[in-house]
């Protein structure tokens, strides 16, 4: 479901020609014409306990953190400086006065990363979940901003980081909810991957650094996963894209985990979601000075493909060409 | 409950001392500066199944109405030009496409009376409840907004429209849905009543011509009742308010009504929530003014009392002064 029916109920009554509206909805983050040169980037995300997430393994702490982390990481997608959030609540009765410190604490560690501050909000009662929702507005120069639909025939694809590594460390917290195999969690790969699913980085520094320079034609955030995300690219450009399985970054504690899990660990960097890793095009001229970036900011960013005449997105393994749009992440309802 | 849990959250960690922010958490909305002599309102809000509303007799063309009409009157509260918005919905199984038809309609009818545009958002599933919100963005120039913090001894205090109508018709409502004298549909009161439940006008127009005109020295909306939203100016700005209750403005649809109900017309008036109407303070000079300026716009307006040094809202009635500070309507939980 998840954005289709904003977009649907968006198109029911009118054309909306809004010449402040430089993007609407469907792109990671909403941009809007404030004068003298900048957008607005707006983006609002919910996570819904049993859907999104279970206290059963997500501590008050990371719920805060993670809530800032999925507003950050649209933010990063556009290469918006991040400023402002209001912060929603639907509360259920009995959570204590220390889960809403501890949530504070996680919210804050995240947010103040940024210098994001929290303006506003509404809390409510809930009859039964938890539910928390940002809303975050960032500011990035007109002529200076991300979008989906810019990738060109010849452009090559990149990601930052390892993918594929939250879902995994979702897997393993699901694992341990059921009580298997606790001895597992002294590992440094348990520590890793879970770590990668509570507590994700955004690519906000990442992010800005690309639009300020302008060497990307198109980005996105991975939160559907690769396969997903980077289809809606190819859609919003109208091109196509090739990935080469052996150049997807898996690391080695995705594969020792993968293979105790008895997942195939191609497929979790292929389709796992949120990893709010940034995967993004450009023209190869500017591969090298790409890569040069990353690592200056400490990220990893790797070429893994190219985009081409065509639609669709392709994964070139050993055995040949597979076509793997929209095969990413889902949140179960 | 309502905003005492963001605020606490906003407290916990840390001063957050972010020069860009006007007014933060607190107020109707958190005003921000984007540049040029320009801020920008934010708000938000969520309606809550059961809590605000139940869809035994909130049609859904009447649920996206209200739902922008709440952010709309935030909007109206501070003086600023509504501009975008950003829709969350937490949707539970079975809702038919005709119900999101219906939505869109309600919602558009209110949003395009002031040329709102719904940019982005995010939606999410529900296990059990529907959930909506918006948040909304605004513009205002930067000495031309209204505060709740700027009432001073000798002003008078000003309110638009009819009080007590919404809490009314929620009765009706409620007392219908339990299947009493359906007999009273056809009344005339009884539409008008229930109308301003279901379909509240938020006073956009009115708030921007007392934020441009800086005729008003403070202002909110109605949201929680005449006492509490009164108490909430009187302690922003350090100030006692007194209430004439003659001069309570009760249309004859509310006595009609509240007879008929068994409940006390006066009391409605006092504390019923959700009339989504302005209450305001100025100078007596510019009393005849303020009443051209409504009365221009369509807008029933009215003096009801004064400020003046001390404490607390208080009501003067036949039998003297009482004291009715915070005494305003709470959503039941």
């Amino acid at each position: 479901m998840e954005r289709d029916l904003i977009k649907k109920i968006a198109s029911f009554p009118r054309a909306g020609n809004d010449s402040s509206v430089v993007r609407g909805i469907g792109d990671d983050c909403a941009m809007v014409k404030t004068g003298h040169g900048k957008l607005m980037a707006l983006t609002t995300d919910i996570l819904v306990e049993k859907i999104h997430f279970d206290l059963a393994y997500f501590s008050a702490y990371h719920l805060g953190w993670k809530t800032a982390a999925c507003n950050l990481s649209d933010m990063a997608a556009v290469g918006a400086r991040p400023r402002w959030a209001l912060l929603n609540l639907a509360v259920p009765p009995g959570l204590p006065q220390k889960f809403w410190e501890s949530f504070s604490r996680g919210l804050f560690s995240c947010l103040d990363e940024w210098e994001v501050s929290v303006v506003g909000g509404d809390t409510v009662s809930s009859p039964a979940h938890l539910t928390t929702g940002l809303t975050m507005a960032g500011e990035v120069h007109a002529d200076q901003w991300l979008g989906r639909d810019g990738a060109r025939p010849g452009d090559l694809v990149f990601c930052s980081g390892y993918l594929g590594e939250s879902a995994c460390g979702l897997a393993l917290l699901r694992e341990e909810m059921s009580g298997k195999r606790l001895g597992r969690r002294r590992k440094t790969w348990w520590k890793r991957l879970t770590g990668r699913h509570l507590m994700p980085r955004p690519r906000v520094g990442l992010g800005m650094a690309l639009a300020r320079t302008g060497l990307a034609t198109s980005c996105i955030d991975i939160s559907d996963g690769l396969a997903t995300d980077l289809t809606h690219v190819c859609e919003a450009s109208g091109v196509k894209a090739t990935v080469r399985a052996g150049a997807i970054p898996r690391s080695r504690a995705l594969k020792t985990a993968s293979r105790e899990l008895g997942i195939d660990s191609l497929r979790l960097a292929v389709s796992g979601g949120e990893d709010f890793e940034l995967l993004w095009t450009a023209d190869p001229g500017h591969g090298r000075k790409i890569l040069e970036i990353a690592t200056g900011l400490g990220v990893n960013a790797f070429c893994i493909g190219h985009i081409s005449n065509g639609s669709g997105v392709w994964l070139k393994g050993i055995h040949g060409m597979e076509e793997i749009s929209f095969q990413g992440f889902e949140h179960r309802a």
